[in-house]
């Protein structure tokens, strides 16, 4: 079939990619991106949105292609000139292109815009070819409740903090989404699930991205009303993860760190859960009961790579 | 006699020039500068306090030699991409490094901060040497009545879009002080004025710097019960200024562009006045009744140049 709309959920650097993919085998399709907000923070008075950033920089050709995030050609004076004041905190990679990004971000949050309307006005510089919303337009921040090593008292710390500082090595008991109480979908989210062809599950985070976006106050009803199919990417290869730290993630909220785990983890769009379909690494054949199970080379290794496993994901959505 | 404690009357690049030689000639006297701060303006959501950073980078080192503003080795990484993105203004040099400054100083101020309290934070890292005053907490804006040159409509427009997009070329016919009437002098001017052997008033614009400081409600009355003598630097030698453009506000105000015109300007302090001596270059020989003018080098050429007319405004005030 031809899709006419698809909906991606998506995190940053492996969801980014995933709908690089998307755009490459559906260029005729609207897209539209529904990101996680949930690692967004407040430094040094600017509002940064690092999946938003990623996917946005990824699509319009100025993401750092070694890293994954950040800008390319990226430099860092702005960073080494707070240090020298003292100005904390001092681990968080703020670079100087990127920087502006912010700027004109928290200018326009302060001066009464939402997040979604700002987000479409910096996306007309980066022009990705897709719809680019957040999760939500509220405020939600996924914060980590940690033991100190020392004290052995237990605090929450926001995820950046963890993720970034701490390189997810602190033990976690929780995530937290501070906010989430009274969040709602960003305009456009509900319209699009309403009207999509297929939703896919980029393989990202499935616990602080994936999870956050579906922890939204009726995202997860919104999604499972579209009359397309739900299809999602496995993150986890033979047991690892292809990227990022979700093996550090998904045993706090007791998933098994396999393709499996997380298929059965989403569950069953039959049974009360999102899929439709699974996509899982050649050889992971994962039993997710009630979930067409697919094995496809999952590793977005080059454009060709990617877009063949965006192809995957829209066969599997295409019944 | 020795100095115990000196004030100066400083705007951005001759005034923070004229104060590295008075801390040079007076190294254990206790130096105050009362900066203007008309200049300051809120850029990309960012407050930036021009001459009160020209100070705090000329007397801590980091100023760029050669321009006489901004950091040493600047770069204008995020100015260009803000410029990409469309962000206004794009005529005013906000430089990478000279950005974490504002971030700072913003942060401070949202946080509930006063400006002065912020200036001392910021001279930590940099140590002036002196101690270094905005001459008001309070925000007072320094805007220009211009006339449209198509229109012949008259509006009034920041001081910094007068000055450094249009040069001064719009003819203005009045400079307003927007704030003063709520603004009182920073905690601290008055105190220093009061201890003072001797206040200086730096080279600086007559107009929009030292005017602009002495326009501040309280300010003037304090300076002018300082038991110390008042001497004051002419800006103008042979008719000519020697940096900036004093010589596009002076007339606004009906003052003559002589060193002459700019010492009635300031007036005998006792006529009601400012000045109790009045230096000059050689041969501007200048008539201001009831003040001691005195014909000195005035070309803060060499670090040594500038020593020596500093010596000699204090000499000027020590009688």
């Amino acid at each position: 079939m031809t899709f006419v709309q698809i909906v991606v959920l998506a995190g940053g650097v492996g969801g980014a990619r995933f709908l690089s993919g998307v755009r490459a085998t559906a260029p005729d399709a609207r897209i539209t991106a529904v990101v996680n907000t949930g690692d967004d923070v407040t430094m040094h008075g600017l509002r940064i949105c690092p999946d938003l950033d990623t996917v946005m920089y990824t699509l319009g050709g100025g993401i750092d292609p070694e890293r994954g995030w950040g800008r390319m050609g990226e430099s860092w004076t702005v960073k080494e000139e707070l240090a020298a004041y003292g100005a904390e905190p001092t681990w968080f990679g703020l670079g100087d292109r990127d920087l502006a990004t912010h700027l004109v971000r928290t200018r326009m949050l302060d001066a009464g815009y939402p997040l979604s309307q700002v987000t479409a006005a910096l996306a007309e510089r980066w022009k990705p070819g897709v719809e680019l919303l957040p999760m939500s337009d509220q405020r939600v921040e996924t914060h980590v409740v940690v033991t100190e090593p020392g004290s052995g008292r237990q605090q929450a710390i926001h995820f950046q903090e963890w993720w970034v500082r701490h390189r997810a090595a602190l033990d976690a008991s929780a995530f937290v989404q501070v906010g989430a109480d009274s969040a709602s979908p960003a305009p456009g989210v509900a319209e699009a699930f309403a009207a999509a062809d297929a939703v896919l599950l980029a393989p990202s985070n499935p616990v602080v991205s994936i999870g956050t976006i579906l922890g939204v106050p009726g995202l997860r009803e919104a999604l499972l009303a579209t009359p397309g199919r739900v299809v999602g990417v496995s993150p986890i290869v033979s047991g690892e993860v292809v990227r990022g730290m979700a093996d550090r993630c998904l045993p706090v909220v007791g998933v098994e760190v396999s393709a499996e785990g997380v298929g059965r983890h989403y569950g069953a769009r039959s049974a009360g859960g999102l899929l439709d379909g699974w996509l899982v690494a050649p050889g992971d054949g994962a039993d997710v009961p009630g979930v067409d199970v697919r094995e496809v080379p999952l590793l977005m290794s080059s454009p060709a790579a990617t877009a063949a496993l965006a192809r995957a994901a829209l066969d599997a959505a295409d019944v």
